[in-house]
C-alpha cells in the first residue's frame, strides 16, 4: 500500500536529462502553415522573406504634377520653365507614377497657364516627392527570423510584403487523462466521497497560456488495462501525454507501470515539495508525464517539469520569471531532502516588500489563486527566518503588488466586499486579506507586515473594545484606531435548534458538539470570557479544541451536521441559513499604522468604506450596524 | 482639396474628455455568462461566491481507521485502549468520514488484534487527520472580486466551489471599416496604384491582444452614402466603430461628415504626430473613431485614443507601459505644435541603454515592427539632443533588449541570415541591424551606440580594406577588425542588359539611368573611386544623386524598370534575377569595440559565423567567399 519511489533526483538534473532524452528520441518543434491574419502571437518556424516590394509601385508622395525631371533643368527665379500640357500629368498622393516620369512637383509650386501648360520657377530633382518601390520593404528581404513571435505590426509588414500564409510552429497537442474511481466531472451537487475533477481545467488553462493545445480525455477508472488503453490512444493522437493520477495510495504504481510498459520511465520521484511523486516517462519521442493528483502538486509539476518541454516544442525561450527581494514575515521550516515551493502573499509595507507564507496544504487550490509569489527554498536548506531577505518569484505583476492594500487580522466577510468595491471604484487598486485573528493582526502591524488589521478585542475589565489592547502593544503610539462596523456576535446553531440550546451554559450539555475559533481570534477571546463569566469549565465543552479560522468555516461545519453550535457573527449564520442566538454587539475596528495611513491607496480604502454601496451591501449581509465607518476613533 | 482640421487639441485632454462624454452617453462594460472552463483570461463582471464547500464532505486525510475520538480517551503507553471491530471503520485517504466518526488514526499507529479489533496506545483528538468541510473554500465565500482577470488556478477554485458558469465582461465588438477607391484586399500580385488593405489586420491583432473582438467589414469605396450606410450598419451590430480612411486628400472629410450626420464629433484633429487627422466621434453611446490611413499613424491613434476606451469597456485597468531611461544616439527635431511619437531601436551598449531613432515615415510599417521602444516628445518641445538621457516606452520586454546584439553599419543581407542563425542556436539572443553605411557604422562605434559595424572601406592609396580607416578614426585603439566575408561587387543591370553596359564608363551614356547608394556607404565610396580612376565626371551620370540605403533596394529599382544600372553585391542582383557585371571582390569585415567583444552574446555571434550552416546559407545566396569568418584580423 505504501508508495514506491524509485528516485529523489534533484529538479534541475531531472529537467535537463529529461529534455535531452526526449530530443535524442526525436522530439522537435512541428510546423504548420496559417493565414497571416491568424498568425498574431504565433511563432515563426522558419525565416520569412518578402515576396513583393512595399510600396510595390512608384507612388506619388504629394498632390501635384508628375513629369520627367530633366525637362525642368535650368528653371530658376528669373528663368522660369514653361511646359506644355503634354509634358506633365496631374497626380494625387498614392497615385502610381506615370510612364516616363521620374519626379513630382507639389501643386503649391505649380503656376497654371492659360494654354493648359504650367510654369515652374525651380527645377525638380530626379525622384523627388516619390515613394520609391521598396521604400518600406524590398522583395527578398527577410521580414521575420525563425522562432520569433509574430506581432500585430509584423502582420502588416508581412501582408505589405505579399506574404499571405506563413509557416509557424504547430501548437503541441497535449492529452490530459484524469484517472481515479472517485473522480467525477465538475458538478455543483457532488455526493460525499466524490472528488471533483478540476485539475484538467487548471492544466488546460496553463497550457493554453503557454501556446499549447490541450485535449482532455474522459475520466479513466483505476484499472491497469483501461489506463494503458487510454495512454496508448492519447499518445497516438497527441504530442504529449499527462496522466493525472489520483491521490490515493497505490495509484501512481499503475501510472508508472503503464508508462514503463508502453515506453520508458526516466525518473519516478523528484526532490521537490509539493510534487514529489511525478513520473518522467516517454513513448518513443513523446513525453508522457505522471502528474500527482493534488492540484497544488500538479501545478508545480506542470510548471517545473512540463513547461521546459512545451517551451522547446514551441521553439521559444519563454520570458524568465521575474524575481524580487522581499522580507519574510514568518519563520519557514523546509525539508533538507526537497526543493520546496512555498506560496506567499506580497505587498509593499512601510517601504519594503513583505512576503507572508500562505497555507501549504497541497489540496488547497485557493491558496494558489491568492498567491502573489513563490518562495523557492533550495534542497539542502533547513528553511528561512522571519525578517530574512528572500528572493520571490512573482506570480502577479509587481505593479499590481505595489497597488495592493494588505489586511492581516480578524476575519469578516466585509473585507472581501470592501476589496471588491475598492477595485471597482479604483481599478488600479487591489486588497488582499489573510485571516489570523485579531491578536495576529496586532502582531502583524507591530512587525510592519500589513497596512491594516481588523480587530475586535474585548477588554474584560471595562467592556470597551480594542483601545486597551492597542495601548498595551503600541506604547509609543504611531497607529490609528479607525471605526469600521458594529456587528452582532452570537451562537450559530443547527437549523431549527433541535438541541434547544438557549445559553452559553448549554454548550456543556451532553451530546452537544461545539466547534471553536482558533486561539488569538477575537471571537475565541469572547467565548473564553463568556464561559468564565458563567463559571463554565471549557474542558467540559465537547469540541472546544476543534479550531476553525473563519466565521464562515465554523458555520459550514454546523451546516454539514458535524457540529451543533459555534460562536460567530450573524452574517455567517445567515449565509448558511442557521439559527442564531445573539449574545452581544461588538466593535470591529481597523488598526492602521501611521506609515500606511498616509498612502493614497489606504485613503481610497477609507473613502470606499464611506460609500453608500458599502453600507447597502452590509445591510444585505445582515448583522452589521454602521455609524461613521472610516472615522478615526483615536490616534495613538 | 486641403485638409480641414477643426482642432489641434492636446492628447491628454482629448482622451479624458472623450471617455467622459462616452460614459455620459451610456457607454459601460457589458456582461455575458461563460462556462468556467472557457473563462481563463476573461474579466469577472461581478463578484463570484462559492456555491458549495471544498472539500464538500469530511474526508479522511490519511489511510487508517475512522472512529469516534471519545472512545480513545485515556489511551496511553501503559493504558492501551482495545476497540472491537464495530468501533471503527477502515478508510483510505479521500474517503468520506463514516457516520458517527470524528477522528482518523493513521494505519501505522494501529495494532491489529486477532479478534478483528484493534489496540491503541494514544488517544485521538477530535477531528485529527480529517480534511474538514470548507478547509479550502467555504460556500458563500467570495472566490473572485469584480473586474479581475481569471487565472488558471482561479478556474480550479471556481469548480471546487461548485461554480460552473461565470458572469464575465463581454469582449467589446469592434467594427473596422476600410474605405478607399484604391484599397484592395491582401494579394501577392497587386497592380500599380492598388493599395493593399492590411491596416484592418494590424488593428484586429492589436484589439484581440487587448481583449476585444474585432470584425472587419468589406472595403467601402469613397462615396458618402456608401460610407454612411456602412457606419450605420456597423454601429447597429457592434459596440465600437473604426472608420479607416485612406490617406489621400479629402477622404477624412467624408468620415467626419458621415459621423457628424449619424451622431456627433467631439474632435477632429489631435495634437499628435503621427496621427493628427484622427476623429473622435460617437453614435449615441457607441464610440466611432476616424483613423488615419497610414499604418503608423493608425497604430498610434488606436494605441493612444482607442485603447483607453477598450480598457473601460473591458472593466480593466491595463498594465501601465514600462519606461526605461536611455541615451539618445542622434539629434531629434520635433514640432512645437504636436506631441510626437518616435520609434527607436534600443539595446545595452557599453553598460548603458542606447536609443536610436528609426525611419519616421508614417507609411513605413516595417519600422514599427522593428521598434523596441517609443520616444514620446511632449507638445511644446523642440526635440532632444544626441547624448541626452530620455525616457523610452518599451515595446519589447527589457529582458529581450538586454540580450540583443546591435549592428549599425553597412548593409548586407548576410546580417539578417546571421541574426536568424544566432537566435536559432541561442534562443535567448536576438540581433538587430540598421543600415547607415560603413562610415555611419564607424561613427556609431565611436559614439558607443553599437556592438559591431559591418564595414567595407577601400583605401585608394594601397588597395587595402578597412584598416587605414580604423587607424584614422580610432587613434587610441580599443577595437578589433574581425574577418567576415569576401564579396563580389559589380554593376547590377537590367535583365538581358538591353543597353549593353560593359564598363563603368558606359554609365555616362545617353538614356542610361543610374541608381546610387547613399553618401558614406562603402559602395558609394567604391563607385566614386572607380569613376575617378576612369576620369569620369559623375555629374554626367543621370541619377547619380538618386540614393538608396541598401543593395536590395537598388536592385529593386532596376528590376522595376525605373533605373538601368546600380553598383551592388552579387547576392542582391541574384535575388532579383538581374544581369551582373563583376568589378571587384571586397573585404567585408566587422568592427567590434573591446567592450562589446567581451560580451557572451557577441562571442556567441562569432561562434555562429563559424558554423557550417552560415557557410551553406551564404553559398545559397551567392557571391560570397568565406575563409575564416570570426577571425580577428587585427586588434587595435
Amino acid at each position: 500500500m505504501a508508495f514506491q519511489y524509485l528516485t529523489n533526483v534533484p529538479l534541475q538534473q531531472a529537467k535537463e536529462e529529461y529534455l535531452q532524452l526526449l530530443i535524442k528520441n526525436g522530439l522537435q518543434p512541428e510546423e504548420e502553415t496559417v493565414p497571416v491574419q491568424e498568425a498574431c502571437g504565433r511563432i515563426t518556424s522558419q525565416a520569412v522573406y518578402a515576396h513583393i516590394c512595399a510600396p510595390h509601385y512608384h507612388a506619388s508622395a504629394m498632390d501635384g504634377i508628375a513629369l520627367k525631371a530633366s525637362k525642368t533643368f535650368g528653371a530658376g527665379e528669373t528663368t522660369p520653365v514653361h511646359l506644355a500640357k503634354e509634358d506633365y500629368i496631374t497626380v494625387d498622393t498614392g497615385d502610381p507614377l506615370p510612364e516616363g516620369c521620374d519626379a513630382v512637383i507639389m501643386i503649391e509650386d505649380v503656376i497654371e497657364e492659360e494654354n493648359g501648360g504650367v510654369c515652374l520657377y525651380a527645377p525638380a530633382a530626379p525622384w523627388q516627392h516619390i515613394r520609391q518601390i521598396g521604400e518600406d520593404i524590398c522583395a527578398g528581404e527577410m521580414i521575420l527570423a525563425s522562432h520569433v513571435k509574430i506581432s500585430p505590426s509584423a502582420i502588416g509588414a508581412l501582408i505589405a510584403g505579399g506574404v499571405l500564409e506563413i509557416p509557424v510552429i504547430r501548437r503541441p497537442r497535449v492529452a490530459i487523462i484524469p484517472t481515479g474511481d472517485e473522480i467525477i466531472p465538475p458538478t455543483a451537487d457532488p455526493a460525499p466521497g466524490d472528488i471533483l475533477e478540476f485539475n484538467s481545467s487548471i492544466f488546460s488553462a496553463m497550457l493554453r497560456e503557454w501556446g499549447a493545445d490541450p485535449v482532455t480525455f474522459p475520466i479513466v477508472p483505476d484499472d491497469f488495462d483501461k489506463i494503458r488503453q487510454a495512454v496508448s490512444d492519447a499518445a497516438a493522437q497527441c504530442d504529449i501525454v499527462l496522466l493525472n493520477a489520483g491521490s490515493s495510495a497505490g495509484r501512481e504504481d499503475y501510472s508508472k507501470d503503464v508508462i514503463a510498459k508502453l515506453g520508458g520511465v526516466l525518473y519516478h520521484g523528484i526532490a521537490i515539495k509539493p510534487g514529489k511523486p511525478a513520473i518522467l516517462g516517454y513513448i518513443q519521442n513523446k513525453p508522457v508525464l505522471g502528474v500527482p493528483g493534488y492540484p497544488v502538486s500538479g501545478i508545480i509539476v506542470i510548471e517545473e517539469l512540463l513547461k521546459p518541454v512545451i517551451e522547446y516544442c514551441c521553439g521559444l525561450k519563454f520570458q524568465r520569471p521575474q524575481y524580487v527581494q522581499a522580507v519574510l514575515s514568518r519563520n519557514v521550516v523546509s525539508s533538507l531532502k526537497y526543493q520546496e515551493f512555498l506560496r506567499v502573499q506580497t505587498g509593499r509595507v512601510n517601504g519594503r516588500l513583505v512576503a507572508s507564507p500562505l497555507n501549504r496544504g497541497s489540496g488547497v487550490v485557493s491558496s494558489f489563486m491568492k498567491a502573489d509569489g513563490m518562495l523557492e527554498i533550495p534542497q539542502g536548506c533547513e528553511g528561512c527566518e522571519a525578517g530574512e531577505e528572500v528572493s520571490i518569484r512573482l506570480l502577479r505583476p509587481l505593479e499590481d503588488l505595489e497597488h495592493t492594500v494588505i489586511a492581516i487580522g480578524s476575519h469578516d466577510p466585509l473585507l472581501d466586499e470592501l476589496a471588491n468595491l475598492l477595485h471597482l471604484n479604483y481599478p488600479e487598486l487591489y486588497m488582499s486579506s489573510s485571516h489570523v485573528g485579531s491578536m495576529g493582526g496586532i502582531m502583524a502591524v507591530r512587525r510592519g507586515e500589513t497596512h491594516l488589521a481588523g480587530i475586535h478585542l474585548l477588554d474584560e475589565q471595562d467592556g470597551t473594545y480594542n483601545t486597551s489592547y492597542i495601548k498595551k502593544h503600541f506604547p509609543n503610539g504611531g497607529v490609528r484606531q479607525v471605526e469600521c462596523v458594529g456587528r452582532t456576535q452570537g451562537l450559530m446553531l443547527t437549523r431549527g435548534n433541535p438541541l434547544h440550546i438557549a445559553s452559553i451554559k448549554d454548550l456543556a450539555g451532553e451530546n452537544i458538539r461545539y466547534v471553536n475559533r482558533q486561539k488569538g481570534s477575537g471571537t475565541r477571546i469572547l467565548i473564553d470570557y463568556l464561559c468564565r463569566k458563567e463559571n463554565l469549565d471549557t474542558s467540559r465543552i465537547y469540541g472546544y479544541d476543534r479550531e476553525e479560522f473563519t466565521h464562515t468555516s465554523v458555520a459550514a461545519q454546523i451546516a454539514s451536521g458535524s457540529a451543533d453550535a459555534g460562536m460567530g457573527i450573524y452574517s455567517a449564520a445567515r449565509l448558511y441559513d442557521l439559527d442564531f442566538l445573539p449574545i452581544c454587539t461588538e466593535q470591529y475596528d481597523l488598526l492602521i499604522p501611521d506609515s500606511a495611513w498616509e498612502l493614497p491607496a489606504v485613503q481610497d480604502l477609507i473613502r470606499t468604506m464611506q460609500t453608500e454601496e458599502f453600507r447597502t451591501r452590509l445591510e444585505e449581509l445582515g448583522g452589521y450596524s454602521l455609524d461613521q465607518p472610516g472615522r478615526v476613533r483615536q490616534h495613538f
